[in-house]
Parts: C-alpha cells; sequence; structure tokens
C-alpha cells in the first residue's frame, strides 16, 4: 500500500472505533454523524469523505466485531492439541462473544431497517469462515486417529452440519436458557463419539 | 362438558376455522373482524363474545396450527418400529411443516406487534411437549438396546440437546438452505453412533 492508502485506513479505521463506542452508548438512532465527528475532533466532511451514511458506518462496526469473535475462535482453537477440546473451545469462545454482543444484535433487530438484509449478509461471511475453521478440525481429528478415516471424503458437508448442531444450542443465549455450557459438554460427547 | 359448552367451543372453533383461512388469505393487517364475520355468515357481536380482538383470534390460530404440527409428528413416530426411524421421522415432519407454515411465520414477523412475546410463548409450549416425545424416544431406545444404559440417568437433558441439534439446521428453511434432508440424516447417523 502507498502512504496515501495507509493514512486513508488508518482514518477510517479511527472512525469506525470512535462510532463503535458511540453507537455501544447510545443506539443507532440517537447517534449522529455530528456526534462521531465530534468525538474524533473532526468535521463531519471528513466522515462523508469515507462513508455515506452513519448506516454504513454501522456495517463496519458490525463487520469489525464480527472479525474479532472470530480471530478470538481462532487464536484459541490454535492453543488446543485435540479436535475434541479445539471444537470445544472454539464453540465457547463463539458463545462467550456473542453474549457480550447481545446488546448490538438487539440495536441490530430493533433500530436498523436493512437489519435483515444485514444480518444475512454478516451471517452468511461468518459461516463460510466458520465451515473452513471445522474443515480444518475434523481434518486435524482424522489425521491424528480421534475420528474415521470415513468422514474424510466430505468435510465442508460434515463441518456444516457439525456447526449446526452447536447452532442449535447457540439460540438459547437469546431465549435465556440454562446450563449452555453442559449442553454444549454432552452434545460434544455424543457427537465425538459418533465421528470415531 | 354441559350442552352449552359444548356449543361454545364449536362456535369458537368455527371463528377459528373461518379467521385461518382469510388470515392465509389476507395478512393479519388487513383482515378485519366484519371480514372474519362475513365469512361465517354471523353477526361481529358473536365474534366479540369469544374473543375480545382479531389479534386473540390469531392466536388462537397459531395454537391451533402448532397442535396439528405436533399430532403430525407424535402420528408419524408412532408408525416406527425403532428409536433411530422415529426421530427421523418425527424431525422430517417437524421440517415439513415448517417449510408449509413459513408464510404464517412470515405474516407473524413483520405485522404482529407483540408477535416476539407471542412466537416465546408458542416456543415454550411446543418445546416443551417435543421435550416429552423425545424422552419416550431415547427411553424406547434404551429399552430396545439400541441406546446405550448410560444415558438413561437424565433423558429430559439429553432431549434438549438432541432437538437443539436438528433445531440448529432446522434454521436453514429460513435462509433458503439446501440438501436439508441429506443434512438431517447425517447428523442422525453421528447422533445415533454417539448414543450407542
Amino acid at each position: 500500500m502507498t502512504g496515501t492508502l495507509v493514512k486513508d485506513e488508518q482514518i477510517k479505521e479511527a472512525i469506525i472505533q470512535a462510532a463503535q463506542k458511540i453507537f455501544q452508548q447510545y443506539g443507532l438512532t440517537k447517534t449522529t454523524m455530528e456526534d462521531i465527528a465530534k468525538a474524533m475532533g473532526k468535521g463531519k466532511s471528513t466522515l462523508y469523505y469515507y462513508f455515506s451514511s452513519k448506516e454504513d458506518i454501522f456495517v463496519s462496526v458490525i463487520n469489525k466485531e464480527i472479525n474479532e469473535v472470530f480471530d478470538s475462535m481462532v487464536a484459541a482453537c490454535q492453543q488446543q492439541q485435540s479436535a475434541r477440546t479445539k471444537i470445544e473451545v472454539v464453540i465457547k469462545t463463539k458463545v462467550k462473544a456473542l453474549h457480550n454482543k447481545l446488546n448490538l444484535y438487539r440495536i441490530l433487530s430493533t433500530e436498523l431497517p436493512c437489519s435483515r438484509d444485514l444480518m444475512e449478509s454478516c451471517r452468511i461471511q461468518f459461516s463460510q469462515r466458520e465451515i473452513e475453521l471445522f474443515v480444518e478440525i475434523l481434518q486435524f481429528g482424522v489425521d491424528h486417529q480421534e475420528f474415521s478415516e470415513s468422514i474424510r471424503s466430505n468435510l465442508p458437508f460434515l463441518a456444516y452440519v457439525v456447526i449446526s448442531a452447536f447452532r442449535g444450542l447457540e439460540f438459547d443465549l437469546f431465549f435465556s436458557g440454562t446450563d449452555l455450557d453442559a449442553k454444549i459438554d454432552l452434545l460434544l460427547s455424543i457427537l465425538v463419539k459418533g465421528l470415531q
């Protein structure tokens, strides 16, 4: 990247960071471009040079948060030495992150008119990266004789099914379910035995 | 029940049936109490004797539909001779019914202001009956040596986890997923092996 491009990226990142804090505090509806500009000590025109609207900034904030969640899942995964514990930490890290971001999810579902499309696009993006991660984990499990060689034939399909199975439990977060960790542990035990 | 109570129930049922058709055709917002009364050849006052509002009728329609879905799941289950096929037909019957009711779900999520609370109450009701059904199936599986004796200790908790695992796949219905039956079959194979 050239110097100007790097500087552009830095300013964009600074805007997103400032907006992230303000959105968390006041929600999307009450926040104005003026508020975000003020928080940065810049003029509104700077913001409009990089983003067309506060919704546009909000989408970037969401994408940043998704990347953060995914990065923390990958980091937790890399520290583990078995496929079983890799799956466990990935799911539990995701659940913890989702729990922390429930507030953001509520803003999304009530304040953003385009939230359905936005959430759909976030979901697809996140889902693709998650499948790649689980394909690696399952492959690791086969390579290390934790899982049966027979599952190797269609790992992306299997990864999708395993992720979905846990996703069913993750929805408990939105419905004040209890014992989520115990439920994850039980499902993990059944799945690991089923994959042997 | 006395004669009057039976007659009251019959009229309520007739109102619900008439409303069901009209809601499906026009949606909740466009339908009036007048429309429902007209379709039955009754006056509005008859409707208001049994229901306080069209939203009240709508809730009864939803409950009726939920009962129909659940009854079809139970009927399919009873015809099967193994725990594995019982789970398979229960889930596939549910998925098929949900697919047919997608339109209703869309009305719910966009037209009904109280849809969140209503859906939450429907979800809890349905979920409790589903857990009881799965406890029976899992118990049947243990009794017939399909599943390990060791799972008998906490069947309601296990039933919840198994239902949730499939629920993760059921959400595919709302996001135009493909190969849902193949995904259900794969998850079922893994879970059944994991429960042996």
